[in-house]
C-alpha cells in the first residue's frame, strides 16, 4: 500500500511567536525503508517550548531547521514496514518523526515502547522527555530535598505539572503559578498543590508569592523566566536553587524584560543552573522507572492537552507560547 | 599609660553610596581589657564592598551595624593589654576593630598572626578575607579547571586580583575586567595577565569579550554585577560557571540595572551560584597555606591602596564604590 507522507516545511523564521505564517504543507510519496530503517505512522507529535531555538533567527544549542525542510519534533508512531532488526509492523516507537504524518526513520534512532509499562498517551506524557526534563531538573540540577518549599511557574504545563507531582511525592510544600482560572482550579483541585498564584489575575507577583511562601522558596522551577522570575528572586531562602529550565515569557517580545533582583540572589550561597535534559541520557531508565512506578500508584497525573490534526501544528505551537494549553501539548496526526 | 579609643560612628543610612556625610567622629578613653579580652592598637582596617550592605536601609545576611555604633570591619592590630590566655602585648592579630583605634576585643574572637609566614601588610592582603573569599570563589564554587578561559570584573581589585593570580597559577588562560588606564597597566604588565579589557575605554564590553575571549568564558568571576555581568552572559561556553561574588556596580544607583541576556545562560548546562566565604571557616588554615605557598615562590602578588588615617575611613569606602582603589583597600589607622 502507498502511503503519502504529509509535511509541515518551515517556511520563514520567526521573530517574535511563531505561528502558522512560519510554515506551509505539502505532500511527498512516502519512502519505502532501506536497510535498517522503518516506515511509520506518527501518532502524537510532542510541541514544546525549545521548538522556538530551533526556528529563529539566532544560532540555539543544537542545529537550527532549514528554512524549507520539515519542522523536528519528537514523536510517537507505529511502525508500517520494517527493515530494522528487532522492529516490526504494528510496533509502537517513539523517534524524531517531525511534523510528518509518514516518515522514514532509522532504527536505531527510535526507540520501542514497553506498552505493559504505560500506555501510548503516558508514553506522551508522563513517561516522555517533558517529564524526564522535570526528574533531572528537580532531583539532580535542583537537589530538591523533603521538607523543601518549591515553587514551580508554568505549573500546568507540560514539565511543570510533573515538577509539581515530583515535589508532592518528594513531601515538599509546592507552590505553583500558572495563568488564568481554568489552569489554576487543575492545580488546586485537581493536583492539589499548596499554594496555587494566577499570574493573570495578580496584580504583585512578589506580593503573592510572599504570601504563599511565607518562609521562603528552596527551590524555584523556571519554566517562564522575565517578570515571574524576578518576583521569585526576591523570595529564595539561603541556599535556594533555581533550576532554568525554560523562558517561554520571553520568547514573543521585541525587547528582553530585564532581570533586577539579582541583589538578592548574592549573599544567599544560591544557586541558578540550566541543563540538557539530553545530558543524562544514560539514566532515562531510571527515571522512566521512577515515573511509571508513581504513575502506577496513582500519584502521578498529566493532562494532555491534545490538538487534532497534523496541518494544526503550527497553531499548536503559537498556543504554546500564548498559553493556551492545559498540560501537556500534543498533535494527534490521526484526527 | 591611658589611651584613648577614636571611633568612627555610623550616622547616617546612605541610599546611594556612602561617603563621609554618613558617619561620624567620637572619641572615649580606651576599656581596660576584663578576663579573657585584649586592648589592641588596630593599624589596618579593610575596606570592603560588603560594608554597603551593613549600613544601607534593606537588610542583608548579617545584622546591620546600628545608627551611633562603631562602623564595623575587619582589621589587623597590635595588642597592648590582654587578659587573654595565649596572647602578649606585643603580639599581632587580626579580629573585629571596627573603624576605632584602641577597641577592647574578646580573645576568643580574636586569632593571633603567624609572622613566619608573611608580614601583617601579607595578612592584610593575600592571606586576608578577600583573598580566601578568591581562593573559595574559583576553586569551589567555580569549579576552575587547568586550561579554562577565566574572565574576572573587578580584576584590579582586592578579591579580583588574587582570583586573577589563581587563575594563572592553575594554568588557566586568563581576561580581566577594570576600569582606567593605571589599573590596566597593572593587570596587563605586573600580572601579566592573558588580556585585559578596560570597560571605561571600551564602547561595547560584550564584543571586547568576544575578541579577548574567541572560544567563549569558562568561569566568570564577578565582582561588579550590572552590565558586565550582562556582556559576560553572552559569551558563557558549554558548561560555564558564573561565581556570583559582588555586584558593586550596583551600589550606587537608585534604580538597579535590568539583566537581558538570560536567554544565552539557558541551554548552556550554566551555573551562576553566589557564596559566603564564612562558610569555608574550617578550611581556611588549607587555603591559607596554599596562599602562602605561592606567595613565598614569588606568584602571588597583591598591590595595597593604603588610605593614610582613621579619620579617612568614610572617604576610603567612598573610593570603594567610585573604582578609585588599585589593589586591596585598606586604612592605615597609625599614619
Amino acid at each position: 500500500m502507498a502511503h503519502t507522507n504529509h509535511r509541515i516545511l518551515l517556511a520563514a523564521r520567526p521573530a517574535g511567536i511563531p505561528g502558522p505564517e512560519h510554515f506551509q504543507a505539502d505532500a511527498e510519496p512516502a519512502r519505502p525503508p532501506g536497510p535498517g530503517e522503518v516506515l511509520v505512522a506518527t501518532r502524537y507529535i510532542s510541541i514544546d517550548p525549545a521548538m522556538r531555538s530551533w526556528i529563529g533567527a539566532a544560532p540555539g544549542y543544537v542545529r537550527q531547521v532549514g528554512i524549507g525542510e520539515p519542522m523536528r519534533a519528537g514523536g510517537i508512531a507505529q511502525v508500517l514496514e520494517s527493515r530494522a532488526s528487532g522492529l516490526q509492523p504494528g510496533d509502537w516507537v517513539q523517534g524524531r518523526t517531525g511534523w510528518q504524518s509518514h516518515p522514514t526513520l532509522r532504527g536505531d534512532q527510535t526507540q520501542a515502547l514497553d506498552l505493559s509499562v504505560g500506555s501510548i498517551e503516558d508514553w506522551a506524557g508522563p513517561l516522555g522527555t517533558s517529564a524526564l526534563t522535570a526528574y533531572f531538573g528537580l532531583r539532580d540540577v535542583g537537589s530538591l530535598r523533603p521538607g523543601d518549599t518549591l515553587l514551580v511557574s508554568g505549573a500546568a504545563g507540560g514539565v511543570g505539572q510533573i515538577a509539581a507531582q515530583i515535589g508532592q511525592i518528594e513531601a515538599c510544600r509546592v507552590v505553583g503559578i500558572a495563568g488564568g482560572t481554568d489552569k489554576c482550579r487543575y492545580l488546586s483541585d485537581t493536583l492539589k498543590l499548596d499554594a496555587v498564584i494566577d499570574y493573570k489575575a495578580e496584580p504583585d507577583i512578589a506580593a503573592a508569592i510572599r504570601r504563599a511562601c511565607p518562609e521562603g522558596v528552596d527551590v524555584y522551577f523556571d519554566n517562564v523566566g522575565g517578570p515571574t522570575l524576578d518576583a521569585a528572586l526576591l523570595a529564595l531562602r539561603m541556599g535556594a536553587r533555581i533550576v532554568s529550565c525554560g523562558r517561554i515569557s520571553q520568547a514573543g517580545t521585541a525587547e528582553p524584560y530585564g532581570i533586577r533582583n539579582l541583589s538578592a540572589f548574592s549573599g544567599k550561597r544560591a544557586r541558578m543552573q540550566s541543563f540538557l535534559v539530553f545530558d543524562y541520557h544514560d539514566r532515562y531508565q531510571e527515571a522512566r522507572a521512577w515515573l511509571a512506578y508513581h504513575l502506577r500508584a496513582g500519584r502521578l497525573r498529566q493532562r494532555l492537552h491534545v490538538v487534532k490534526g497534523l496541518d494544526r501544528a503550527p497553531d499548536a505551537l503559537a498556543m504554546l507560547f500564548t498559553g493556551g494549553n492545559t498540560g501537556k501539548l500534543v498533535v494527534d496526526a490521526w484526527a
